[in-house]
């Protein structure tokens, strides 16, 4: 099973791709981030971030889009505005046909760490460990998309094929 | 001059076609809503609404699509979430080249009425007087539309051509 994980953001949407074998031996296939100007307008920049994640998912065929859930608000209008890149990034696996899994950031911690309340540097560390990486990921929003991924393909069901209530959520625990 | 206002919603996304010539006449060209169902997940809600757009853009060839926005946040959740669907608008009109125009609620209510201050009622009444109609369009979010996409032709400086940052904002009064 392959999943594109996805950490959303208008300047910086990190991502990775996780690869996950039926004897749970996780690979990390490519991480990075798709970046945008400043300067250009809102819309330019939510199509850079659609295409780009289109352009992912035309690469690497991901079973399921791992995307990270923002519901907090220190800013309201930072976090509306990072609502609309993830509407244009639910978007993206929608037209694709991609199975979509929406994740909080309290979930991936659980899943990677095996508690909510980790630290960034914990899930850094583990995801370091799991994927047998010599150093973390770079820039962190890449390491959260990768985190993501991972938090998916340890913590998920398998996903069901009805895809019209396909909302599938992580175990409680890691096996 | 073709103006495609937008009333962004997850639920009912209304919107409005205006035409207005040199002489500040103004005609109602269509008005609806773009609903999706509540059963549906956000991504496929999201495609409805991107679509939807995309759609209108094509069978109008506006020259401005104007988008009300929002960032009062009663409830986050809620808001954020409208923040998906507005980005998926800001999309489409990106993608088809159409110059976006992105309207606060209360700049409606002064281009079409005179006050920001004014009620829905108020608005309503003076669309329906603006586009010599019988009746107020309805449901309600087709009328914000409308009022959104008259708005930007009453109000609106003539846009100029430099797309790049042609982020145009209505003139503070009406003529």
């Amino acid at each position: 099973m392959i999943v594109l994980g996805i950490d959303p953001g208008t300047a910086q949407t990190g991502y990775g791709v996780v690869e996950g074998d039926t004897s749970m031996r996780v690979r990390l296939v490519e991480c990075g981030v798709i970046r945008t100007r400043p300067r250009d307008p809102l819309g330019a920049r939510l199509r850079e971030i659609h295409d780009g994640v289109t352009e992912l998912i035309a690469r690497h065929h991901p079973d399921v889009l791992a995307v990270e859930d923002v519901f907090y608000a220190k800013n309201v209008r930072t976090t509306v505005v990072l609502g609309h890149a993830r509407g244009v990034i639910l978007l993206a696996g929608e037209e694709a046909g991609v199975l979509i899994n929406e994740f909080p950031p309290a979930e991936v911690k659980k899943a990677v760490v095996g508690t909510g309340a980790a630290t960034k540097e914990q899930v850094q560390f583990m995801l370091t460990r799991l994927l047998r990486l010599r150093s973390v990921p770079s820039p962190s929003d890449a390491a959260d998309g990768v985190a993501t991924a991972l938090a998916c393909l340890m913590g998920a069901r398998v996903p069901r094929l009805d895809r019209g209530r396909a909302r599938i959520r992580p175990a409680q625990g890691i096996a």
